[in-house]
């Protein structure tokens, strides 16, 4: 392993194919990805299969970085409610950013349009991480059904990063009231 | 104009746009197209001036026949609340289909990732349409906020259609609950 500060090879291409589809879409050829990594065509293919396994190892290596900024602490004091208003306040703000184009697990399942693709399946798995925070967040805070809360929260977050993502709504004002209508609906205080 | 059975070159190019780009996304090619819509590339061109405007034409084309499938008869005398629900049932229905992939309107602002595109505009138009048709009820139905109510119904029927499009939820006993307790929060009776 490399413990040097320079970046290997392997970490530069996961860097530029988590970049530019997330700026550019799934598109992007390898030739672009190689470019921007500064790494050799032929170097890429030792490392990685194809660009479809190159895809799902930059999902898989970001998702944590993704849950952090997303998830509160585990073990902090606040309540269900708190903790999970927590994730809508970070996707408001990561909104509000130029460069915001939405949740990357959600674009990258709308674009490639193939469940079976690698990269799919491991944003799928990503998203389901969140899905179960929220259940686990409504269980915990007494939800009357804590399976379709869970729904209802992931639906707005898909719908709220997606719109934002689009620039066709900043969010403002929107999150909030939404999430905790939902919230005392579900009977969770 | 032609008004023979046969479908000109123009009308299956636009078929062939919107029916590929939903199917497999914007990147797919002008061979394609052309190839699908059984017309020269040369007589393509003739007709469109670029891709681009191919897909914004095939967009605007099939605007109609997105909103007649989603929106009430204009005249029917259900209440503003029944008028907005008609459109989520609508959703529920297409979504079981196993070829829905979505609200085509959201996926290809999401996959272009340019505001600026002239499908983005178009795409963007039409979905301002049913943004404006929910706030019109809103306000017809007495709605305490109406900008927020039909900003939260958009972004519903966006994550609804996005995530059954990406086959992460089938919408079933989901988008009911869900609108009806926004409803019901806005005053919406």
């Amino acid at each position: 392993m490399n413990t040097q500060a320079k970046a290997t090879s392997r970490e530069r291409l996961l860097e530029a194919a988590a970049t530019l589809t997330y700026q550019d879409g799934v598109g992007i050829g390898v030739d672009a990805l190689c470019k921007a990594a500064g790494v050799s065509k032929r170097s890429m293919y030792q490392l990685f299969e194809s660009k479809d396994e190159l895809l799902a190892a930059s999902l898989e290596e970001r998702a944590s970085a993704f849950a952090a900024r997303l998830l509160p602490a585990a073990d902090d004091d606040r309540s269900p409610r708190e903790r999970i208003l927590h994730v809508f306040e970070q996707v408001e703000a990561q909104a509000g950013a130029p460069e915001f184009r939405g949740c990357h697990y959600l674009a990258v399942q709308i674009e490639l349009k193939d469940e079976s693709h690698p990269a799919s399946r491991v944003a799928r798995r990503v998203k389901g991480n969140l899905t179960a925070f929220f259940r686990a967040e409504a269980e915990r805070g007494r939800a009357g059904d804590p399976g379709l809360l869970s729904r209802q929260l992931i639906l707005v977050f898909d719908g709220a990063s997606a719109r934002a993502g689009i620039k066709a709504d900043d969010l403002t004002g929107l999150i909030a009231p939404t999430v905790t209508t939902l919230l005392d609906s579900a009977g969770v205080r």
